[in-house]
């Protein structure tokens, strides 16, 4: 059957396999998989598809899954749900005390990311302790491969690798053979912070402690990596101006709700360049071949400020670049935007030669462009590094500013020119 | 001294703080530090300024640090050095024999990215044997977490976790304790799509074999961390026109070489619109207040675009649409491009209303958004599978295509409008 299908398969398949499947298919085949399966299920699914299955089942028998979760999986998905459910499923759980300790911390801290630590290994522990220690773990239990080490007042110590484990011998002591140089990270940090500092030290493995040093629990290096990525789709998603993530199967009203705004900020920001055009009208009447280069003078411009904008917010996302070298990044683009411009105006004004027989045309195109790309290396640099300052995302707000931005001075400049040349160009 | 202040951190703070140091401060603190913390910092830095380092470097001594870093770097790095010069390394190591098998792999296959297998289970051993194995290892070897089992043809039979080797029996053997389903990829797959695999199921460790299944290598989770970052990096990147990843302090000949071409394309590209508004001509020049409507229609149907055009790239990259599913991600995308349309036509008519007292140019300003934007829901979804379908990056070649063409469709619809309503306009 399905249901002995599913079983020969890896979690992860397991997931995509069961996501496909409709609501009523679904509910027919969860009862006759074993807990385990439909734990590992409900872990591997997206977190809105893991909510919507589990709202469907009896708290008894979610309480029962929910037992064969990892603790941290489990916390998120009860924070999903209704907390009248939740708190029934709850009390049905046997393994609760792993679990609720996980509830108090709020999503997007370190502590909303660890899970708790199944082992930890005490000071004052022999290599042989140690190691009954570890064949209490049952195989549901995730992979360990740090043992982290406390003292009587549950301080976190010290760390054991495991395979420095296997090879001392028994009668050691574990506070002779950790080591005591152990990173660790605050509960209420973001977990960016901790999934950064995971990634610079290729940590499998990050204990979470409080105010006191006290062991609170692990975030371990899948969820650093899931972390990571997702934080790479909202910056991607953010310069695109669409503030959250949006799959591209998002409920229409929804969807609506992510997008729509910023294309009302977008348009009400292209108001300052039709503002600009409006000014020129009595230029634009007596010349309107002017028009013609509006798109390349925009256009490329556009193009030039959001290249230096992405390299500038990706570079913040990495730890690259800081407000302290503001001076050298601007530098450096400048003189990379002064080459580009150069270039890209010349072959604006030779096209302008041969396609509009004017040079003075060309020239104020040419020039326009020229202008507008070489202020993006400001304002491609300053603008994500001021909002970065003051603890926005740059990768939010940037492109709609730097675009504005660049778009008007465009016309600005193309037309000002041209109308103050007026009497050379008609 | 500067040298034993460095000997006391972690490597990646090492790389950081050395990268910082001019290089005749670099070549004063090296032989200073001991071979360890030497290769710990060639291995840490980024590849560019590992490969400057070592050329200042005498063959000798660079074999000596190399023969204490991880084979997959010391590899990495050989292959950027004059092959001159590294054929008189790999002499003087002696470890060569690590290193060499890896230095056949090209760059950005699966085999380029592993590191040998420090330590390989036979599937006859028993489990005392094999911790006898473990004790071999060195400090400087990476830690190992699953155990890879092969037979006497040295094909990939199975694996086994290091915890299961601490807590199962002395003398039980290793192919009645190993797990026989294990994923591996072949040496000339694709790096992300290993990457992909090691994300997708977790996996700390995955090997690599040949075409007889034969065990080559295995990619470590850190290496696949860096893969998916650079990935996303590179797609951010590329969405921008920016083809290849350009840090913000790139010498200006690479950042001219790397950003120019797609302004210049960008700006033949913006020769549609320039055409089509070169058509126009007369009927700007009767009505120049036309002009003031362009940056709002052509700005407002860009960012649809660009924001339809990321979720299906982003989709893409993911692994969550493919061509199969076209037709339902188009279907979704017109409901939400046309309630979005609909909107911000809506407030561009009474714009146009409001300020220039016409509701006959708001009513074409607004239809001709609402035309756009709609096109964009076709444009965004269907470019970017075509270019993945023939085995293009859609995150490179999209945003051109579909920007010009919202662009130009954009002016079109306006302008046309325009001309056969002007009439009624002015
Ligand atoms: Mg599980
Ligand atoms: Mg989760
Ligand atoms: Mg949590
Ligand atoms: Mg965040
Ligand atoms: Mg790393
Ligand atoms: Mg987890
Ligand atoms: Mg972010
Ligand atoms: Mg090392
Ligand atoms: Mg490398
Ligand atoms: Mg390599
Ligand atoms: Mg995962
Ligand atoms: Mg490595
Ligand atoms: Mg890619």
């Amino acid at each position: 059957s399905a249901a002995i299908l599913l079983e020969g398969l890896r979690p992860a398949d397991q997931a995509g396999v069961f996501d496909d499947l409709n609501p009523e298919e679904q509910d027919a085949i969860l009862p006759k998989l074993n807990p385990e399966d439909s734990a590992d299920i409900l872990e591997e699914l997206e977190e809105e598809d893991a909510v919507v299955v589990a709202d469907r089942l009896r708290a008894d028998k979610l309480a029962t899954i929910m037992d064969h979760m990892e603790p941290d999986e489990a916390a998120d998905l009860l924070g999903d749900i209704e907390p009248e459910k939740a708190s029934r499923v709850l009390d049905a759980m046997l393994d609760a005390t792993e679990v609720e300790p996980l509830l108090k911390h709020q999503d997007q801290t370190a502590g909303g990311l660890m899970t708790s630590a199944s082992i930890v290994l005490k000071a004052g522990m022999s290599v042989k302790t140690a190691i009954s220690y570890l064949r209490k773990l049952t195989p549901e239990d995730e992979d360990i491969y740090y043992l982290f080490v406390t003292d009587r007042a549950d301080k976190l110590v010290g760390v054991v690798n495991l395979r420095s484990l296997v090879t001392q011998p028994a009668t050691a002591k574990i506070s002779d053979i950790m080591n005591t140089d152990v990173l660790s990270v605050q509960a209420d940090a973001d977990q960016e912070e901790a999934a950064k500092l995971m990634k610079r030290y290729d940590l499998l493995a990050l204990p979470v402690v409080d105010n006191n040093q006290r062991l609170l629990g692990v975030i371990t290096y899948d969820d650093s990596f899931d972390i990571m990525e997702d934080e790479a789709t909202e910056d991607i998603y953010r310069l695109a101006g669409i503030p959250e993530e949006t799959p591209s199967d998002l409920p229409l009203g929804e969807a609506v709700k992510k997008r729509l705004p910023w294309l009302v900020v977008n348009l009400f920001m292209a108001l300052i360049s039709a503002s600009v055009l409006s000014l020129f009208e009595s230029t634009i009447s007596q010349m309107a071949a002017l028009a013609a280069f509006f798109p390349i003078v925009a256009g490329v411009s556009g193009s030039a400020g959001t290249q230096t904008l992405t390299v500038t917010v990706r570079s913040i996302a990495l730890g690259e670049i800081e407000p302290k070298n503001a001076i050298k990044v601007i530098a450096n683009q400048f003189l990379l935007s002064l080459v580009n411009g150069i270039a890209v105006g010349l072959i604006i004004a030779l096209i302008a030669v041969v396609w509009k027989q004017s040079l003075m045309l060309g020239m104020i195109a040419g020039i326009a462009t020229l202008v507008n790309i070489i202020s993006t290396a400001f304002t491609g640099v300053v603008i994500p590094l001021a909002i970065q300052k003051f603890k926005s995302d740059p990768a939010l707000a940037s492109p709609i500013i730097v675009t504005a931005l660049t778009d008007a001075l465009g016309y600005l400049v193309y037309l000002g020119l041209a109308s103050a040349l007026l009497a050379w160009l008609i």
